[in-house]
């Protein structure tokens, strides 16, 4: 590891500490830069996915902290040695799994100059500059994804966008209010309903169908919205989604408003993956119809550039998330929150303390400008298309949805499986073609892949059926790591299967 | 503004988009130092409390994300000429104001570190070093703050520590549920009162006195139980604070849970801010009874060298935060997770999102060291200390509360001001003693020490009187900066009750 190209002076532990003396703020500042730089230079050389046993990290570091301080050299020492086997590489280029968690340089030193300033921005008085840009950035990226005026804020402080969670809040009937969502759903809202406490057999799942490319049907929803007014429920809230976790499933947001808007439901729309290639005009359309929501978020963290956490969202009526979430406590009253004039992001989320998050999103924006942003979504979904056509002309494979945006779904298809059954192959000689063997012929492929280091993969399951997922979405992902991963995935096949590569 | 001390090329918009060129991440990485290490030097320039007027940033920035994208240079130019002239300074020395942000060298290599890695570790698979070192890294706390064992993560993962929210979830009876606190209690509760749904009028807000230095008695405690379970309600949970905001009250937590025990209620207790000068051990005795409590929970970014945001939970009994917060969709299943060996943090949390928060905190320990991290908090209280001293040795003030921990609450005495007004001072000639007017004539201190730009406090309200804080804990405070600020707050009083500086 080389961690001190300028041969620095090692630290002396029995210097009086400065927790910031500038100089040895820049030497420490330089050597992580040159540490990070050597880290993405040998990504590839790490497997993606760790190979650590649980209680690895107990057997080596110490039970105790150190009484004597410790210098930085030895720390990253540490690091290279120990901590770095035990991650995953998220920002490995040949990272496929879940979605990937998007960084840059303009987003890691955004984080840099958040970090540096430690703001507190929860009022506007904390730090003027942080609810500001807030307010600017998150008009900017309103603008790119051509949201309705309702979203966006203007001079009087009505709807805009908000960088944070939402959080929503039934305080009476508490016991009768109903939560729709689909099948398809993440997971996350089921969370977040049994937090805010409605009831567990309020929270409506709707069962979506491959045949609909796993949608949210709306005849359905109003199917299930009658049933439980029928039974004195209130319709309270959907969950609508563009681009869901397992096959990038895309709700049909107008049509599901159409239903809904008789019955004064909620409506987010959770975009958290897909909702940053809707700034590309080929893409806009899947949220058409968003004029009608209450609220829509996407994750910047996911596919645009900006290092873990950025979430982006927008509400239509601000007052709506304001008055269940504003506390007033004596010791942050001000002239300035008084005036109404400011707004005071405290207001908007759970916790009070908040970080300067639209530094990192506003120089993500300006570093890489609108049109190589998206170039670079649609560089990814050009590359999901590379990958889908290589799975198509295996016939092997079969592609279980086709592919929209950067995740394709695949699996080695029953039939593969069954003739590779009849022929006595190398592995499945004995196994039999029904739908748990071909699951667990895809599990074990997917297994294979992982742990080969090579790539990192996940998967889903879709009526029944185990489907590989491959997310493509890091950074450094270029088109030979997909056309290598495929052949990788081919070769695995093959010693699966029993069958030589095509 | 020197951004670029080595003569840097500029970057080429024409070049096509590379985000993650290694060259241009050392270069920009450096510059940032270079930039953040001037924002240090140059920190008490900067009036503390930001001067810019509401709307200030939408009249420069423009109403657009740029097409083309703009070099790192002109961004960090209007960082320097639009942002930091917004931001309220909370790494400046003379920040007084509500809690301090603390930071440090250690603290941001950390934050640089975990933003480089941009893992997400949300189970244990997805990073096992981010899983494993946050649970090291929380023993290590925990051992030194002497926590009991039950409170320890050990080998058969019961108990232990998490860096993360508390969210306690009540599904049954929740109507009947009530949640006690002290009205010195942190408005967050209230927020997450409202939020798991809890009735508002189950929320007691018990009265504290200025006799009792605003700690929560348990005899109020038990009338108000006793009453509730008179009137069939039932007592859930119980939030006590070791260093309340307005004043840093100690709640005394063995003869609360004395009373609680008997109830089964959940005590949490919340020491945000004064929990990290418990490893210190004369302040130890603060959380003594911490075995009867069933969680504790302190912020190292509050006054541990940790950059925002680092908040440190430990629960006794892991399974009533992962019974109610668990969700285990298909997407997230593994191996290592079914065989239950392993923790995963999405099940302590709301979010399924997570930083790698446990590389800060391990860092900040081992760069500066148990015995230096003492010594550093032991010295803002003795600064604090200085300041109280310099208080009470001018006539014209008193401490409304002795100072505990790092923070001190003053005000210009009633006395002063009825002497002031007598005698027809300048300003006050016209004031009549009274306990309005005496909180107008503080208010007006503080918002000329603050107006000043050089220093900046903030204020509590005590059984009505309007209290100026001042919380010695930001980490580049010396005792200079320290007496300095008083003498300001003399010169500043002289001019409001027009007597001369002692």
């Amino acid at each position: 590891m080389n961690t001190s190209s300028s041969n620095p002076p090692q630290s002396d532990p029995q210097k009086t500490m400065n927790p910031l003396d500038l100089e040895e703020f820049k030497r420490q500042g330089y050597m992580m830069i040159d540490f990070l730089t050597d880290y993405y230079k040998n990504i590839e050389n790490y497997p993606v996915l760790s190979k650590v046993e649980p209680g690895y990290l107990a057997k080596i570091l110490p039970s105790s902290a150190p009484f004597q301080p410790e210098s930085i050299e030895s720390i990253l020492e540490d690091v290279q040695q120990h901590i770095i086997p035990g991650i995953t590489h998220w920002m490995s280029p040949n990272y496929y799994a879940y979605f990937p968690s998007s960084g840059s340089i303009a987003g890691f030193i955004g984080e840099m100059l958040s970090t540096g300033f430690n703001v507190v921005g929860f009022n506007w008085l904390s730090s003027p500059a942080a609810t500001e840009l807030e307010t600017i950035v998150m008009n900017w990226l309103g603008k790119l994804l051509n949201l309705p005026k309702s979203f966006i804020f203007s001079s009087n402080i009505k709807g805009g966008g908000e960088i944070k969670k939402l959080s929503q809040i039934g305080k009476d009937n508490i016991g009768k209010l109903v939560v729709y969502c689909s099948d398809q759903t993440h997971s996350a809202l089921q969370k977040a309903t049994q937090i805010v406490g409605i009831h567990s057999e309020n929270f409506r799942v709707i069962k979506t169908k491959g045949s609909n490319l796993f949608a949210l049907s709306p005849d359905s929803l109003l199917s299930t919205i009658l049933l439980d007014v029928d039974n004195g429920l209130i319709p309270y809230f959907l969950c609508a989604t563009i681009g869901t976790t397992s096959t990038n499933a895309v709700d049909p947001i107008k049509l599901l408003c159409n239903v809904t808007k008789e019955y004064d439901i909620w409506v987010h729309v959770d975009a958290a993956y897909a909702g940053s290639v809707c700034i590309c005009p080929e893409f806009r359309h899947c949220i058409d119809g968003i004029e009608e929501l209450n609220s829509f978020s996407f994750n910047a963290h996911k596919w645009f550039l900006t290092n873990l956490a950025c979430c982006c969202l927008w509400v239509k009526d601000h007052n709506a998330l304001t008055t269940s979430l504003s506390t007033n406590p004596e010791f942050l009253r001000n002239k300035k929150s008084d005036s109404k004039e400011v707004i005071d992001y405290k207001d908007w989320q759970i916790p009070l303390s908040r970080k300067f998050n639209a530094l990192k999103l506003w120089i993500v924006l300006r570093s890489y400008g609108v049109e190589n942003l998206k170039n670079f979504l649609r560089n990814h979904v050009e590359m999901a298309k590379i990958f889908e056509g290589l799975v198509r002309k295996d016939e092997r494979f079969e592609i279980v949805v086709p592919s929209k945006f950067s995740l394709v779904c695949f699996r080695i298809s029953p039939f593969a499986i069954s003739i590779a059954n009849d022929s006595e192959g190398y592995y499945v000689g004995k196994m039999m073609n029904d739908a748990y063997l071909v699951n667990e012929m895809n599990h074990k492929l997917l297994d294979l892949i992982n742990s080969s280091g090579k790539a990192y993969m996940s998967h889903g399951e879709v009526e029944g059926s185990f489907v590989i997922r491959c997310a493509i979405g890091a950074t450094l992902t270029e088109e030979h790591h997909v056309t290598m991963t495929w052949k990788l995935v081919q070769q695995i096949a093959s010693f699966l299967l029993g069958t030589p590569l095509n």
